[in-house]
């Protein structure tokens, strides 16, 4: 058939596995499509001596990682190292030697995307990452190419499949996080340091680069508010579903007249949500533009095979543009290089969105009265209230559920200061923010 | 800033209109992540009279179309013509003159898209049609290139957003067809004559072009089985729901092994498949491929803005290939042209589904014992019986509803005939298919 394009991979683990098994499975099918073949030339990794679950011929093995990036009939690299030292220098090294690089790795394409993008420009190679946001969805296409014309209004996101995974578990099994989260240990869905998915990391990383894409900025991760999902129980939980909400992990990014707002934090939407019902280790994201209105994508964000179907997608799409002597049609962030400016991120005090508080508060007469009166003095104005004394001793602790209009999250922080130190009010009072808009 | 492209607007309706508004109002941005202008040199329509929803120089409007196919400066053309003989020839006339194409016309693309693809490939033009199906929702750009390494395994969609409204309501406010179809029609969410929305043929146009692009097949709309939803009942909706199921107006394509199974008809969808719970005029889209799994996608299907919100995204798209002196990247048919072929469609006879039958049968002892042993002679096995006999008069009609496992198109309409004729079965019996995989 057509021209053969020559590809080095960086690490045999999961993902490459699965990418070297779709280029064998549908090689033919590829070809079709694309008009040229994909080839694996090298295969770099530490070991090179495990088997694994497809077969390659051995003389493509190597441990020296070299023999990809001297190889001058090379001309894309697919990183799939991970982590950040050892990666950054090898994608910049293959860039500096004029290779096209594919990844996934959007750790570190969210810390050190900058000093990356600058040489991808410098050196006038491609960078495909469509499998680092989303995994299998096209999000990154999307964005960059299909909401061209819009204005993004807002994006919102189950960016994380272990922490929906296990919401997910604790809503339908009514168990609690724990147990959730060592079963998911134990099944190989999370990790044995669980930090990055259910402390949010692993979706601040993607949310980074999405608001990135979708405005033209350049974005620091640690500047946007991030909450996990640990402190999620069981109890919040069924509040919320009488209130007619599921609760997820969501990165939310909003445009204000002069400024973005981003945030990731457990939230409470509405059952009849576009996100509500993502359920298990699924990701979705939606966009709202200024002239296609919602635009949901759906589907799974990681595994061997989905995450091996976009990294191909990028391959393909980097070869197309090869074949015809060009080394990229679409800008990197979305927006050509001198349009890329520093992400003005709203403060977290200034943001404003409905609230659901559990106080945790002596079952007294009087109690929902202080409570109320220093919500009152923050212009907090309550929505609903469930309490549910149970009257057996009056020196119980009662949860009082409240849930708020549209109020600002300074003088929300400030009133729950004042609530907890309350001498009716027992345990810290639980937030969860709660995104009530009929985004649909 | 950058260079600018000269478009020519043919058609000033409501979708050209958006297309005039979006590119007004997004000017500056689509700059700056395109890094040129596109410019709009001619709108040509019969009536350049009546004011539009947007200010334009008067002196872009014409009723001429040559001034738009003779201008050597207009390099690409947006068709909004509609309807087949005039948009057919306008369009093989613009490409004849070297001019790229974008149209959202669904209709002629199905039925004439071998001859306009062919004209295409000769005179080395492009052609978008990213807003053909699924209006806004990137359907075309996701099949032809973020699951280029796919092999389709299945499709289904909710592709018309008018049969979806009526569905919805009806579901929602136990309000019957008619009624429903009369009120959409007043509020302009239907055509005067609805017979293209609510009989299945927008649907077969764009599942047409939807089966093309994912086989790289020509295909005879006239082949595929369609069934609208004119018929459906709110007795058979309460029944569905009764068993965990919503109807909704499906497109389904399956890859069998020596053929590809497509139809169109209403489909009872359990409440957690990921179209079951598309509401309104939204459209969605669920493809599943060998390695990337279930990738949904969810929009809006029509409108004026987001029908723009696409039709601009072609535009860029063309704009890109131009400015890097390339005529296309991406086939049109999502194979290369050699590898396009007739598609085999299997019979509908031969398909293997589930099914939902409501009889019309006399409250008589014995009639069930009568329907299921016919059943049982073509191999039809009952998963499920509703029965609700009134006893009130053994002449009454009772409404007998049963629901099989697995059986094949050709046995059930068998059976059915035969039924039909029983003394004890008034009515024509009611088949719905329910497509009960969970496809998620």
């Amino acid at each position: 058939m057509g021209k053969e394009v020559f590809l080095g991979l960086v690490g045999f683990g999961t993902i490459g596995t699965g990418i070297v098994k779709l280029l064998q499975k549908n090689d033919e099918l590829i070809q079709k499509r694309l008009g040229a073949r994909l080839v694996i030339k090298k295969i770099a990794d530490v070991d090179i001596d495990t088997p694994r679950a497809v077969s390659v011929d051995r003389s493509i093995l190597t441990t020296n990682v070299n023999e990809i990036l001297d190889d001058p009939e090379i001309s894309i690299v697919i990183e799939l190292i991970g982590g950040y030292d050892y990666a950054r220098s090898f994608i910049i090294n293959a860039m500096r030697k004029g290779k096209h690089v594919v990844t996934a790795n959007k750790a570190l394409l969210a810390t050190h995307g900058n000093e990356i993008f600058t040489v991808a420009d410098e050196e006038k190679v491609n960078i495909g990452f469509e499998a680092s946001v989303g995994g299998t969805i096209p999000i990154i296409k999307t964005l960059k190419e299909s909401l061209v014309a819009n204005n993004i209004k807002s994006i919102s996101g189950i960016m994380n499949g272990t922490s929906n995974y296990i919401l997910t578990k604790m809503t339908e099994e009514k168990r609690p996080f724990g147990d959730v989260l060592k079963e998911a240990q134990d099944l190989g869905f999370a990790e044995a340091d669980p930090t990055y998915d259910i402390e949010g990391i692993d979706t601040a990383h993607k949310l980074t680069l999405t608001l990135s894409l979708s405005y033209g900025k350049r974005v620091n991760m640690e500047d946007i508010y991030m909450e996990g999902i640990s402190n999620i129980s069981l109890q919040d939980i069924e509040f919320a579903k009488q209130l007619g909400y599921n609760i997820k992990l969501l990165a939310i990014a909003i445009q204000r007249e002069d400024s973005i707002e981003a945030r990731i934090h457990p939230s409470m939407i509405p059952f009849d949500h576009p996100l509500a019902n993502v359920s298990g280790n699924f990701n979705a994201f939606q966009f709202i533009g200024d002239a296609s209105g919602s635009v949901s994508l759906y589907g799974q964000g990681a595994g061997m095979m989905p995450t091996a179907s976009a990294v191909v997608s990028d391959l393909v799409e980097i070869t197309r543009d090869m074949v015809k002597g060009v080394w990229r049609r679409v800008p990197l962030r979305s927006f050509t290089k001198n349009n890329i400016e520093d992400i003005n991120l709203m403060s977290m005090d200034d943001i404003v969105t409905n609230y659901y508080f559990r106080f945790s508060a002596l079952d007294h007469p009087g109690v929902l009265s202080r409570i109320s009166g220093v919500l009152g003095k923050y212009n907090i104005s309550i929505a609903s209230v469930i309490q549910k004394g149970r009257k057996v001793n009056s020196s119980d602790v009662v949860p009082v559920v409240m849930t708020t209009h549209k109020a600002r999250e300074k003088d929300v922080q400030s009133a729950l200061k004042e609530i907890n130190k309350l001498d009716m009010v027992g345990a810290k009072t639980i937030l969860i923010r709660i995104e009530d808009g009929k985004l649909k």
